[in-house]
């Protein structure tokens, strides 16, 4: 017999603190992902609670956000002993890989969102839908504060507070302007069917402001400058669509004007689409060349004033100031304030598991400790070995080697930030609707099956106690990824490397979006946008 | 040979201040209508200057408005030797008799609308299209002042005027408050597509708020009492619509608050739908009982204030209140702001035509060289003897009573009031999209036929001088009304006073409503609307 061990005080401490692996899964939120989260409480005991006392008593879940993970998650679950309350700002799903087809009229935003409560309804769930924003997390308390997302006057009754036994938290992200000044002010962003609607009213907008008359030459040039900041798949396919728009019905509508109009993508990277196949991305660079879209890589956004953006050349440092008349700026994502708030209040635990970890409360947890207590986490979250293994690193040694060269111990700090490059980098897990969904399923699933798992748990078996894991860990599976290119051609980089590119690819993009669709609504109307523009063109009318 | 006769200089009065004529026409702009105006020249003055010395550059016609009236004239415009401005806030046309199904998305806002460019694109003609308001009317200098109808610095160049040497004007008419307190501050108009789709926006707002925690019963009935103030043909449509939108579509997605849900139509007259066939009327009236429409006759609204609508009952004066979560005011139309401007500038012309036809300058007429004036205004504009007609008098002479009790002569008072009179009056021709199309196609018809219509004129015989004038009067022509009243019932009443009741006449108001559509692509839309309405329903997404 002998006494703890590090390995199950560090277990220990995982198990009393599941924060941290709260953490690690909230980490995916920036890409519009999942967190579940029942309390201090690990998800066993709060689970043999409600068995225990509470029998008739429903456990109240509470989900936080309608985007790809909480409805994935609404629409996966089936298990009718839950409470189910849904607070987001808005009170429905919006199919956000057709948003930079909403940009142009292409697609309907009305087409691609569907009410919750529609999608709730035929469900023998109880669920509650609030159109409220969530503007605090109270992780000891287990409450979240809410307040009405509409400007109303309720005398203090459009605030309310939800107590909950398990907490959801799938509020997606926001743009990531990394500071630059300006951007908030005078860009737009594609994050939503709000952000939407306002793009394709700008873009009408310019057009119209162009065609006043005692406009000089330049002022219209300035007037009809379209700056797309980012060349990532929502940049690109935001670009794409509005050459069309231009081309293919603008031009017919404001023939004094279309030769001013000029589209300039600008990517602070060597190439566009970096993130997909070498062929796709010159593909697309060739395109936008004979497209006449001016691709401007290596070309980093330093400040975005009211009419002017201003760039700095990464090579040669000189700095460019471009008139423009409308700028979009999609540089990616990054979490929202009450999640990074959110995060703070479960970060402190981090110092209390480090506490645990520190046996000799020395301050220090000698390398070797360290390691062991990260083993733990990547058991538990396939995705940390994952990144590793992307990386290259032999072992978690080389993920401290940023923090601290070859010391032999880690003090708490060097703790916390390794902690949080772990988070950074685990962004890596690409920000899609894919990855949210698949986890919104994926955790309804574990929800859906709980009694079943706790009897016959089919979990990995646990190292340092006795049993299994109740549940199998998530594992993301690619299905590979779509970059519209516009002229009715599209590229799509599938698992195993496998490139497609052009029309029939295009043609591929339709049948997939059209049956990944939330609804037969949504999809019959989706599928008669699409005829319509065939026929009769977008629709530049401002409103 | 005798010197000029009274009717000589009242005849001439008329041909060099053709402003009067303006005022009889401009009177029905309050129903959306039109009034051509081509500054201090007559009609063929201008003509003839225009053959005379600038053969080459064609005249400018400029065009503020594009609604019924404006869109109309672009659309039977075709004679190409004039060059056309077009100067509206809005750069598309709206098919606004289906407004109210836009309200509760039984029709799409985009479904409705057609861009101006789109419309007069395929037209030989030069028209140039401005996104402008036009914020004043130098008569005098011939000039229009716009101003960018976006929020936007250019820097002083978001202003400009026009030069013309025809004006007309179109510019539709606003809502009608009678100074009622509270009323721009607190309700919702239907004048346009933005109105609707805010009135969609927020009967999906109340719902939401009445579905937060933490309201009492009361408050939740009030959030979901919808007021809709005006019993015509609109209002009795929108509480048509939302009816059906509440018990077919919203009542199964909010179950927990549609018991609250309530609709109330309040009318200053006897009945609703009081321009239509008794039998219309009271099935309407019946119609809604059976529905739980809330109808409030000899009730008229004093105030509304933020939360509660204050109406005064007819009979007893009895104030009642009433709170209300969303109030709709359809209580009829009055001019604009810029229209009455310009009236009062025509009005001084008045002035100068009084003192032309008060020989002796004693500041008087008397009564029988002003029945002579007016005889001849008569006989130029048929409107004025159909209502004389109308209000059975036999001659002008009643007219004035109401002005001056039986006196012999009529100052110059009497004379602006007596025609203000008529002006007002004149509202009686239904304010209607048909009367404003009609009125339209009559004036594009006159500038594609004017260099005809000069040498051969075909107008009524000239009494006073020799010839005939030039065009035949505007006649309206009536081709019935409908008042959709919800549940896939209509009433429509027909020339003739032919009456037609229920579920056939419904179909008959689709296709009738179809065929009008401006263009194939809102023809399509609007069908394809329709039938997504009856698979799908109506979609409650709040954007």
């Amino acid at each position: 017999m002998r006494g703890y061990s590090f390995y199950e005080r560090a277990s220990r401490a995982f198990h009393q603190y599941p924060s941290l692996s709260k953490l690690l899964v909230v980490v995916t939120l920036s890409g519009g992902g999942v967190a579940a989260y029942n309390g201090a409480k690990p998800f066993s005991t709060a689970y043999a609670e409600s068995v225990k006392g509470e029998c008739e008593k429903k456990k109240k879940v509470v989900v936080l956000g309608t985007g790809w993970a909480g409805v994935s998650f609404l629409k996966n679950l089936k298990n009718p002993s839950y409470d189910v309350h849904v607070v987001s700002p808005h009170n429905y799903f919006a199919f956000t890989p057709l948003l930079p087809s909403v940009t142009c009229g292409t697609v309907e935003a009305r087409s691609i969102v569907e009410p919750i409560r529609s999608i709730t309804r035929k469900k023998g769930i109880d669920v509650q839908f609030r159109e409220s924003v969530c503007y605090k997390i109270d992780a000891d308390k287990k409450k979240v504060y809410c307040r009405s997302s509409q400007d109303t006057n309720l005398g203090g009754k459009e605030e309310f507070s939800l107590d909950y036994d398990y907490l959801i938290i799938g509020m997606g992200a926001k743009a990531n302007t990394f500071n630059t000044p300006g951007v908030e002010e005078n860009a737009h962003f594609l994050k939503g069917v709000e952000d939407a609607l306002r793009i394709r009213q700008s873009v009408i907008d310019c057009f119209e402001r162009a065609s006043l008359p005692s406009l000089s030459e330049e002022e219209k040039k300035r007037i009809l400058h379209f700056v797309v900041v980012g060349g990532g798949p929502t940049g690109v396919e935001f670009a794409a669509e509005l050459h069309d728009f231009v081309t293919e019905d603008l031009a017919k509508l404001y023939p004094s004007v279309k030769d001013h109009a000029k589209i300039t993508l600008l990517e602070a990277g060597d190439h566009i689409l970096n993130m997909f196949d070498k062929r796709i991305t010159s593909f697309a660079e060739d395109k936008f060349q004979r497209d006449g879209i001016n691709v401007k890589t290596g070309s980093m956004v330093v400040k975005v004033a009211e009419n002017e953006i201003s760039t700095k050349e990464r090579g040669t440092g000189q700095v460019a100031h471009l008139p423009y008349g409308m700028v979009v700026w999609s540089t990616g994502i990054g979490p929202r304030a009450e999640v990074v708030d959110f995060m703070k209040q479960i970060g402190q635990d981090i110092a209390l598991i480090f506490s645990k970890a520190d046996k000799n409360k020395s301050g220090n947890l000698n390398i070797k400790d360290f390691q062991e207590v990260v083993d733990d986490i990547c058991e538990r979250y396939p995705q940390v070995e994952l990144y590793l293994k992307k990386k290259q690193m032999k072992n978690i040694l080389e993920l401290l080697e940023g923090s601290q060269k070859k010391s032999v111990e880690v003090n708490i700090e060097t703790f916390k930030s390794a902690l949080s490059e772990v988070d950074s980098q685990m962004k890596n897990l690409p920000a899609t609707a894919q990855v949210a969904a698949q986890q919104g399923a994926y955790l309804a699933n574990c929800f859906n099956r709980l009694e079943e798992c706790e009897k016959y748990p089919e979990g990995p078996l646990r190292f340092r106690t006795e049993g299994r894991h109740r549940f199998r860990p998530f594992r993301y599976k690619h299905f590979g990824q779509f970059a519209p290119l516009g002229g009715e051609q599209a590229a799509a980089q599938l698992p195993g490397d496998w490139v497609s590119i052009g029309h029939s690819t295009q043609w591929l993009w339709y049948s997939v979006y059209a049956s990944k669709l939330v609804s037969w609504r949504t999809r019959v109307l989706v599928v008669s946008d699409w005829g319509r523009r065939f026929i009769f063109g977008r629709d530049s009318s401002r409103i």
